[in-house]
């Protein structure tokens, strides 16, 4: 299983989302294309894979194995997102409740998603060492951020919690475009073999 | 310098481009987020990398080295698309129509958008080999399809004119991933150093 969780800073879950001005929603759009990189490539869906949304105390998950009807324009998954933050009220304690299929909303936060996972925790990080130094681990999880810096404390939270710490490359990337290296790298045994 | 060649195979040059409904629009979200992934980084523009977009007769250049107000979201760049074909008529002979800073049409095809771009013709196909096999060469192109395969011809053409022929993995990406990940191979020395 590769899992991925996305940071928001500036989506509140009661923000009124319309679809006509995704940037201006809290970056929407962003979330959006972070969705379509972890779970879909040509004509086909990554069923081992799946993303969690952390944005303002609520977390929106897509599961590769069981998502329907998801396509990769940032509108129509925008209308996903929408639609699972308007349900959040049925998410009750830690029991997140089921929006479509393979998509869902829980409450939490990043303290409470990394608990909740399972895998070899990778920090993706300016200063770490090349990612294609080590082999990939059989189940990573990978933590983005939106367009904003990790807080300190979520970024203290992910350095005492990371198994590894990688750099993708010398160029600091969108999350989106993070995400589809990091696949890439899964993909080809640490872009080698395949 | 880096150059990308988007092929267009269902967005006519004369359609009447709504902002709505962009993969409805000829799969005009797909080359959106080409745009984006070919120019844009984390809060910076790639200056050293440009995209054709073959559309239907005519190619609409985006040159990092000169673009503003390109921003990372599907739908200001599909508005700044339209505003370029509908300059269409302005692009006499072979000579292209600036739009707005770093955004060009011109008329063109493949044949003539691949006689006009200097450097090392990189052809990606499910059968070629690994592209870590080789160090990157200094000028790379890349030609990419949109949802569709290439036609007979375009296949035949970029065959018969490629310098490499190479795969970026077991898995078919979206045209925009591909696209990441070749910057990723060059950015990192192939996957390597940085």
């Amino acid at each position: 299983m590769r899992q991925f969780v996305v940071l928001a800073h500036e989506l509140s879950a009661s923000a009124s989302i319309g679809l006509g001005d995704l940037p201006g929603t809290g970056r929407l759009d962003l979330l959006c294309r972070c969705v379509t990189s972890a779970l879909l490539v040509s004509h086909d869906v990554r069923e081992d894979a799946r993303i969690d949304l952390v944005i303002d105390g609520y977390v929106v998950r897509f599961d590769g194995g069981s998502v329907r009807r998801l396509n990769p324009d940032e509108r129509s998954t925008a209308a996903l997102i929408r639609d699972a933050l308007a349900e959040r009220s049925e998410a009750v304690g830690a029991i997140p409740a089921t929006v479509s299929p393979g998509v869902s909303v829980r409450r939490g936060d990043l303290e409470g998603t990394l608990e909740r996972l399972d895998g070899t925790l990778v920090e993706l990080h300016a200063e770490g060492r090349p990612i294609a130094e080590e082999k990939p681990p059989a189940d990573p999880v990978f933590v983005l951020s939106d367009h904003r810096d990790l807080t300190d404390a979520e970024a203290g939270l992910l350095s005492a919690r990371a198994d590894r710490r990688a750099s993708l490359g010398p160029r600091a990337l969108h999350a989106d475009q993070a995400i589809t290296v990091a696949h890439n790298y899964l993909d080809t045994d640490g872009f080698g073999r395949y």
